[in-house]
């Protein structure tokens, strides 16, 4: 069964009631927002990097950008502090069913995961596997495994996600509880 | 002498090298880069928050931004990981010569700054008194101090600064070194 990039797929259980119509960004925000009030974490994911080319003053506190495009971000999406430690990640899509695809990551962010890693802090990537409705973590180790031995194959296979990497269950409250994966991968470095 | 905002003071010696022209986020900027190619720390400025209302996609990698608004900050600009620890800032510009109002500094900033240093990060504000062409940090709590007391004064004055802040001298490679500053905080706290 193959979907169009950007459908989202529905199931006709009632079980998966969190995911019904969110994008994966607004599961990591509610996310963020339950760690955030609850006193877990202070996490939050950056504005899109834009550059700006024209701006119109209609009024002293009245600025339209209108002109300005889209740049390539230079870091990850999310970062914050997590029990005094600093975290840093980024969350990707893919719908293929059999693996996932390493040109979804730019090769600037894998760098940065690498500094951060080097810096002591805690950076990882969520996938996220439409088509299953899963989604996991891997430990950096694990995707550079893959990322640097692309002159073989470019995505890591969907096995590998299965055997190695975390599974984060969605819930209610939290939706994506994807902090729990990070204590359990700190508890068994 | 009263400069108009927006308007850089301009200083004839020559022992002023390193701020001609630069304003203070291109001088963190440079710093931050310092830090980064240096395996001192990996800090960035966030984007700047912006809503996009409308999109034009003259073809599938040529989107142009044709209608968006600047967003209120919820959180600093800066943030990132140094010495294994998290470090999160807002840098503010002043023209005033006897004080720093605190109309400048957004209440949520406050707020984030707390919760942050709640988590075990380190949160402070660096203050540009562009007249005096001089950066200080304060810590949060003298900055509570005075934020907290706002039916009384609604800003900090400059001897504040001067007897209670840390002094970040301007160099040339970094150029603002408020790392400096933030090791001989963490030393005397």
């Amino acid at each position: 069964m193959h979907y169009p990039t950007g459908v989202k797929v529905k199931k006709n259980n009632n079980i998966n009631y969190a995911n019904r119509g969110m994008t994966l960004e607004s599961e990591l925000n509610e996310t963020n927002h339950f760690y955030l009030v609850n006193n877990i974490a202070v996490i939050y994911k950056k504005p899109t990097p834009i550059t700006i080319h024209k701006v119109n003053y209609k009024s002293r506190n009245d600025a339209v950008i209108v002109d300005a495009r889209f740049k390539i971000p230079s870091t990850t999406d999310y970062n914050g502090i997590y029990k005094g430690k600093y975290i840093d990640f980024e969350a990707k899509e893919s719908h293929s069913k059999t693996s996932f695809p390493l040109k979804n990551i730019h090769p600037h962010q894998i760098e940065h995961l690498k500094m951060i890693s080097k810096h002591g802090g805690i950076g990882f990537i969520i996938f996220y596997f439409s088509i299953y409705n899963e989604f996991y973590i891997l430990k950096l180790d694990i995707i550079l495994r893959y990322w640097n031995n692309q002159d073989e194959r470019k995505s890591i296979p969907y096995s590998v996600f299965v055997n190695e990497g975390y599974k984060i269950n969605e819930g209610y409250l939290p939706r994506l509880d994807y902090l729990k994966a990070i204590d359990y991968l700190e508890e068994n470095n």
